[in-house]
């Protein structure tokens, strides 16, 4: 499985990505589920991908490949959302091929794939995309700032309580991600370390565009997991015992 | 959906279920999913049930109905175990029954339903059973104390971080499950309040066995929900920002 979450705040976006793929308990390996389209202080976006392996690669290989043929491309698309309309015919485009019953067995095998898709194009705000595995999209909202694809319940509550559109910093954004992270990875073996992220203050531009990688051994995530376990240990010992039920 | 949990620890065993149920968002009721069997002095039995209400429901209804018939029934079967095996071949009749497709239409439907069956019958100790929807069933072990069926990927980070078998007393586990609720009931909507609960300490059989609805107007519940978002709030602002992204 996988645990991707992006967010869109007012102090601009963020996006996040573990590195586990599994075919079977068996078949564990690492991958990188974030990539990033770049044109220095002109635009910058970031794909996030959850699903079939196979299918997501080759959107992104395709993706890739055309950025210098004819056409449409992720750096000469005029706004995100054309971004998400090309992201989306590009997902039909190679399901269509892969799971084409007609020549070859498809053997039940769930070829779909999930994306997250954003980033700030010049002329425009930044922006935020869901694309299904149908290939049509949905935009975050100031009501409905983050979107998560892959296993995204147990890091949900997290998210819910802590992350606001127009207050949230972006610092503060990551640590809840990473926590989100730590919750999920603790109750779901098929998401691991280590984890992607980008943070992209709106209407800057920076350069270059970089990912960090938080590992096992990076020192502040160490810190941030051993910290919320033993808050919430001592926040959950604080709390009354049930009243009714006496001893 | 539902969200029910089931623990089995040294101190005795916990029950708690939600009672949402929903066919659709404009289909929305209420229904007690906790049934239980008792003899006073000699049997504490507490069946959960998550899924198709049809099933559910039909599967309770045949095993009291059949309280009063002759063969095996919930309150004269000679332990646990074969409770388990009463509710699993229970579950199969009905299915069989009710997804009988040769004499109408299924329409898809999944009449599928897990079923949490814990107790104690006097001469064993406390047990605990998860009852697939095919009718077999696993048992909780020391090293796996609890079992959750229906919505339970929000609410499971808290239980894992805080549940032990040998150390959790009974009122720090009920304080746990509905933390555990609290935070599906955030996410989910189709997990609602009131909740039932079950505290039964190991060897004592009670009487008489008393299920508590822990409802919205619960001062108790009130003070947890209230205390844990504020603690949790305090430990997230106490620890340190990422260090790698510069304002």
């Amino acid at each position: 499985m996988t645990y991707c979450v992006a967010m869109r705040l007012r102090a601009g976006l963020l996006f996040a990505s573990d590195t586990r793929t599994n075919a079977g308990v068996d078949h564990i390996a690492q991958f990188r589920k974030m990539h990033l389209f770049h044109i220095p202080h002109q635009r910058e976006i970031v794909l996030l991908n959850a699903g079939n392996l196979a299918t997501t690669q080759s959107v992104v290989s395709l993706l890739k490949q055309r950025l210098t043929e004819e056409g449409p491309n992720m750096l000469n698309v005029g706004s995100l959302y054309d971004a998400a309309v090309l992201v989306g015919k590009t997902l039909k485009e190679v399901v269509a091929r892969d799971a084409d019953a007609e020549h070859g067995p498809s053997q039940g095998v769930d070829f779909g794939a999930n994306f997250l898709l954003g980033g700030q194009i010049k002329g425009e705000g930044p922006r935020l995309f869901h694309i299904y595995p149908q290939g049509n999209f949905i935009e975050a909202t100031e009501d409905t700032p983050y979107f998560q694809i892959g296993e995204s319940k147990y890091g949900k509550p997290i998210i819910d309580r802590v992350v606001h559109y127009e207050t949230t910093q972006l610092p503060e954004a990551a640590k809840c991600t990473l926590i989100s992270f730590d919750s999920t990875i603790r109750s779901n073996l098929s998401v691991g370390l280590p984890i992607d992220m980008v943070l992209l203050r709106a209407n800057r531009f920076e350069e270059p565009m970089k990912a960090h990688r938080v590992g096992a051994d990076s020192a502040y995530f160490q810190q941030l997991r051993k910290g919320w376990g033993e808050g919430l240990r001592k926040v959950f010992e604080g709390l009354p015992d049930e009243p009714w039920f006496e001893t």
